[in-house]
């Protein structure tokens, strides 16, 4: 991606951001990352993120989607004997989440995933998050969301973020912030 | 404290979250926790509390002080051999807190605590949070705080939360939520 799409980006999060009432330091505005998922595709395929804290013991993220955007299908596999794997719990802030988890699937789900990638989604069962309400995704569990039409902000309080040892559906994603 | 009493100051509670913009469900508006810590002054000490999430792993509130009230000075003790006791990390939301921690002592320190109190705040090294503006408090360190004049909203992430073991400076506070 190249530094004026990703900042262009930036300013549409901090955007979100704002009509969420959130508010974020300098500092965090100039760092907002930028996550792709290695697709290219960020208008359909990606997800905004501000990591307040992320330590040994948890790690709390403000996730920011733009109407539609997805996050792609992955979980948070066991990372030895004593962690049995990231679980986190989204809040929505602002906006409107839909998120699948496994499980009996939606037969009329509200997400729309454009017909390229709907190989790569393979749990369907629905849950619609609206301002003050929240999900708790246990550890290992494969999950994918998007946000509604407005766009959405989620609060992500969870154990020790490990992005990189994700492990998502579609073979083509690498997990890797776009910073430049 | 009376039914009545506590159902005003959870309306107060509930008044100052809409004004940060806060969504909370109607489950966790009936429920809000308010903590007098057992000194019968809720105006001047104590704190209201949404506890969205706590797990062994991971714990986030929303912590809501009104104006100048204060949460007493305490600390997280070490919870075994694994544990060093609870970390926490406390981001401004909306109004404007003082945090104090062990260290220099702030010599114009911005909260002011009635004098009757005085003898059980022994830390004053002061850091001031603006909304948007975070800090992380080590485990096992003393630190109370106090809202400015027109009150706050603050999130705390943090690792588990056993408030039954935190250990006060002063003596006369028992540490339970008041729920009727």
């Amino acid at each position: 991606m190249k530094k004026e799409q990703a900042n262009r980006i930036r300013r549409r999060t901090l955007a979100l951001l704002k009509k969420a009432h959130i508010a974020v330091t300098r500092e965090e505005a100039a760092n907002v990352e930028v996550a792709d998922f290695g697709l290219g595709d960020i208008r359909n395929m990606g997800l905004e993120l501000i990591i307040y804290q992320n330590n040994d013991r948890y790690c709390a993220k403000e996730l920011v989607l733009f109407p539609r955007q997805t996050c792609p299908e992955h979980r948070h596999p066991p990372m030895g004997e004593r962690n049995t794997g990231k679980q986190e719990t989204f809040r929505c802030r602002w906006g409107e989440v839909y998120l699948y988890v496994e499980g009996e699937p939606s037969t009329t789900p509200k997400a729309k995933v454009p017909s390229k990638y709907r190989d790569h989604f393979t749990v369907a069962h629905e849950i619609v998050l609206r301002p003050g309400e929240q999900y708790t995704i246990p550890p290992n569990t494969l999950h994918w969301f998007q946000a509604g039409t407005k766009g959405a902000v989620v609060s992500e309080f969870s154990s020790k973020s490990i992005d990189e040892t994700d492990v998502f559906t579609d073979p083509n994603i690498r997990r890797m912030p776009v910073y430049e």
